[in-house]
């Protein structure tokens, strides 16, 4: 089955506000295993919501509308539906009823504009609207299905879900359902060539790869009858690619980087403390914006001048006066000075340069050196990072939280 | 004017998105007072696409794309927009230089699909991407203007600011100009009480309020015909605001909270040194996001636990079990114990609850003391925030940044 959404507001037209509810309606029809192969966005225009219908229902068997079915005179979705499946606009006495109780409990007189609320097109099926003026319609000619929705999130969803979602479930034969696997330290073309067999070969279910600041996300889709198979097929696809990716996989689903580390580290009893120059504080922050991370991050000191690097991590001067505080040997004297002044069991540092300025043909804009020790070993690596300082020092951050997790797995 | 947008992306059919873009570039598009009518949104599919450009075509002078334009088999956009227009895709050599000089200093091979971010349609002008691999597209045939736009929102921004905007303007009849007032310490509804007459009488330039994660932003629109005129008005309106709103407007237009503190710190010579519990890195990591904050901003220390808390800070004992970690007289002594050890001018602490656990009656989550360290002065604030783990840790950090603004005002 294919259903289109059609979004009726002109307030879309004028980007002031988001389109949040095509998101949840194709969300939704995902799950039912209904495709959606086009969204549309019209304004308070009954031309052109008449004509958007017309078009979507020759390419589809569903069409959803939101908004334009509140009482002022630019609400006219109802009016342009009924226009374009040839059907007369008809007093619902229900919902009228309910209307009329209404106004008399706010004590106000009804006008004109809400008794437009009431009128539903001819043999259609009313949705009632437990949180707001407006009903939904349901109404189906010409083996066509035709829903239309209020545009209030608050009033389109749960009228979805009580009404629509149990009419769909019974005419949608499939099921669609979905895992995402969080790959970290390689790039999305890099996935590709790993996966290219199992992309080459791809049905059902298929597999897609979205790039994501520093990871990459993919994307497994299974579409079947019943939703365990879906899953089932899901689960031998997953197991397929982490076989392939192994350690470049940290997590699945829901679970951020940050929440990873933390885990692994939680799952160890062991304790981390950072030294961070050109990040500023954006590890720490990072690390500890996962609830519970006070069980394993003890503290960590943000030094970004030469005097701090010294005082607080007893970096030598002499290194930062013959390698500078953007070597590996920085790095590396950070990562010891925060473990041993912490008295922690992981010690990370970073220091790079985030630009725009500061950089020069030798040390360019984007050289990052992140430092990890851990028992008997302290290492320091290198990365050379591209984009603005945002970018620059968000990735150092990523590929830390990365050398922090590889460390921990090869314990 | 007549543009439409078309969106295109498999993960904005599935509802893996919510499409920004669109409202991004239909709000660009009413500033400049060119009307969109329409929004569309296809999946990765080389026909549905073509179909698509080649209806939104007919109906309007000017179709902006986004998304579809990454080096994967599934960004097809350009192809399809080439095939709609009947261009052939030729090599931009200078896109190539740019990735292979990309390929080479990240030291890895380019692989075979990352060349085809080259491809560029034959007579088009190339939009540099400087945050990304993908470049843009703009092309003009038969006069009709077809804008290719990558689908990331943090490159499709800047590249629409950058190279969009200037082209568009030189296109529409009325220009409409916008400044930003950006206030923080207030709340929305007090901003709108204290401007009840400016609001109650505004025409052109009209004013909009728009609350954003602790802050204000009031948005001052003029349209007319010349950008002179336009700014005019929109400068006479700004001085009004000021007028009323003083010391609560910290900056006007792209300028941010973090700047404007940097800017401030600066313009005095004097250095700062932060201490943090709750916020985990964050007040450091944003007053260390402007460019050349190492001149004012020396370290900080992230104490999360009890112990790093006296250890670095020198936290008395006393002190945390008497009043705990969570109370002023902490903050106070994690202000005054920053400030000293690390011979700063001002020295800034925040302790708190960020939750979801740890709040009791007494201390419920969003408590949150800030203190301050100035001159001869140590003060320490109380604050209590709702929201979530991520919401209080940043409003902690917008307030302590306040704090630090006010204090440098009033110096």
């Amino acid at each position: 089955m294919k259903c289109e959404i059609i979004s009726v507001g002109t307030e879309l037209l004028l980007g002031s506000i988001v389109n949040t509810n095509a998101q949840y309606l194709s969300l939704k029809m995902a799950e039912l295993g209904i495709d959606v192969y086009h969204q549309l966005v019209v304004g308070d225009n009954f031309e052109r919501v008449k004509q958007a219908l017309e078009e979507s229902l020759k390419r589809s068997d569903m069409v959803i509308t939101t908004g334009g079915l509140g009482p002022t005179d630019d609400d006219l979705t109802k009016e342009a539906v009924s226009a374009a499946l040839k059907l007369k606009l008809v007093l619902h006495k229900q919902s009228m009823d309910k209307l009329e109780e209404l106004f008399r409990r706010i004590n106000k007189p009804m006008s004109q504009c809400n008794k437009k609320q009431a009128l539903v097109p001819e043999g259609c099926r009313v949705l009632e609207n437990n949180n707001g003026t407006a009903p939904g319609i349901y109404v189906e000619k010409n083996e066509k299905i035709v829903i239309m929705l209020p545009g209030p999130p608050s009033e389109l969803k749960p009228m979805f879900e009580d009404s629509i979602m149990p009419i769909l479930i019974s005419k949608s034969g499939s099921i669609i359902k979905s895992r995402t696997v969080r790959i970290v330290g390689i790039g999305e073309s890099e996935v590709q060539e790993q996966l290219r067999d199992i992309f080459d070969s791809q049905t059902n279910p298929t597999i897609a790869p979205y790039a994501k600041s520093g990871e990459v996300h993919l994307r497994i889709t299974a579409k079947t009858e019943a939703a365990a198979e879906a899953e089932e097929l899901n689960e031998i696809m997953l197991q397929k690619v982490a076989k392939v990716l192994g350690d470049n996989i940290y997590g699945y689903d829901e679970e951020n980087l940050e929440s990873a580390v933390i885990k692994l580290l939680q799952h160890s009893n062991i304790t981390i403390s950072c030294a961070e120059s050109c990040t500023g504080g954006l590890l720490s922050q990072r690390l500890t914006s996962v609830p519970g991370a006070s069980k394993s991050f003890m503290n960590s000191i943000v030094t970004y001048s030469n005097e701090a690097k010294m005082k607080f991590l007893g970096v030598e001067e002499q290194t930062l006066s013959s390698h500078g505080a953007v070597s590996s040997e920085t790095a590396y004297e950070m990562a010891e000075g925060i473990r041993r002044v912490s008295g922690t069991d992981i010690g990370v540092s970073i220091t790079g340069i985030a630009g725009p300025d500061g950089g020069s043909a030798e040390k360019p804009v984007g050289l990052v050196y992140i430092g990890i020790s851990y028992k008997d070993k302290t290492e320091a690596h290198k990365f050379l990072f591209s984009g603005n300082r945002e970018k620059i020092r968000y990735y150092s951050s990523t590929r830390a939280l990365d050398l922090i997790r590889r460390t921990l797995l090869n314990k």
